[in-house]
């Protein structure tokens, strides 16, 4: 709405794929006056609606776009992007009880991105790798996975928490149902974890699982690390 | 509720002035089982509990003690905090049309605090320094008031904005209605702005506004100061 050179953000998109507070919290400093338009499903549309705070996000100047899943959308010229179910949970401000972690919905997406030839997928959080999410990665250019932890007990273990991985809705990397393995056999060009918790070993340089992890052909991603396809 | 050597955070406290986010966003990043009080008033408990989003803040180990106006209340072992009404109105995102912007309730609040002898003064938000304010500042050791902007046209000049200071429920320091004046009259050891928007001159080091605001004996404020008593 104001002139670029006195206030801008090169953020003009903003894709949604959790509603957890990692997720939408950020979207709070996004708010003052900036036109961007937010894609999400219509779960999320429903957590950020059901959030007075949320309607600081101007609708004079924020456009929200609820999409279904599997629907390709145009995001920016040459770029389109749909979201997929992927297995998680409700976000952890909503539980009230027994939580479902496996649950396939809107809540939990991840996001199929494709752009002049190249694709990529983009996961975030996910408690189970399935049979849908392997294929629609099968030749991609680039997969960024989950990452939260290496052992389902890691924050037990530490003495941080009382929840596995799984009860988080996050697979571990390694161990029973861990994703490094199935990583290891994909065929995507790059594989990258993202979103690690900082329990996690492979953060540490030289740590025997860092190196696991770069044996098995998956690379750590890192704050401002840039991709080109 | 996890080992203090392990995460931990110096905030034991937290006293609310306001429910817009510049005030309550940063509760979502003290969310992590840190054990923490939260004073606040009940138009402000009512903000917060209109957003499920805070539920994030475990009533397990976060505690909101909801305060009457003008109610002292012990916050730590010897300092004790009291919160005022302050002329100013709703949240931004709580807007609907029409706005009170001198509205006297629990929305937007002053808060003093008293320890050891010594007595500080807390108002981030005001649009009219009112007498019944200057007299309960009388004799302070110190007051932080509102800084937002120099002068009430100061976003609409800039390009920045559509609204003049008392339209955003803050008086400016300068011009009709200005805080300076008022400032340097008043019976307090050290006067501080706080709460400047990026528009405000007095940032500018050797700035003209600056210069008039410091021959008028009070301080510019900034991050990580530190007052003692």
């Amino acid at each position: 709405m104001w002139p670029a050179s006195l206030r801008d953000s090169p953020v003009k998109s903003v894709l949604l794929t959790n509603g957890d507070i990692d997720h939408i919290g950020g979207l709070l400093t996004l708010r003052e006056k900036q036109p961007l338009t937010i894609f999400l499903t219509r779960a999320l549309d429903d957590i950020l609606s059901d959030n007075p705070v949320f309607s600081a996000l101007d609708a004079a100047c924020v456009k929200r776009v609820v999409c279904e899943l599997n629907e390709w959308r145009d995001i920016l010229p040459d770029m389109r992007a749909k979201f997929f179910a992927v297995p998680g949970k409700i976000p952890l401000f909503m539980e009230t009880g027994g939580v479902e972690t496996e649950m396939l919905g809107g809540q939990t997406v991840g996001v199929a991105v494709e752009s002049n030839g190249a694709r990529l997928l983009y996961v975030p959080g996910c408690s189970k790798l399935t049979a849908e999410i392997e294929a629609m990665a099968d030749g991609a250019d680039a997969l960024f996975f989950d990452g939260t932890l290496y052992r389902d007990d890691e924050m037990i273990a530490s003495g941080l928490g009382r929840k596995s991985g799984f009860r988080m809705g996050h697979m571990p990397m390694t161990g029973p149902g861990g994703s490094l393995e199935l990583l290891a056999e994909m065929n995507v060009k790059r594989k990258i974890y993202i979103h690690m918790n900082n329990t996690n070993p492979v953060w540490r340089p030289g740590s025997a699982e860092r190196e696991t992890v770069e044996r098995a052909g998956v690379e750590i991603g890192y704050d401002g690390m840039e991709v080109l396809l």
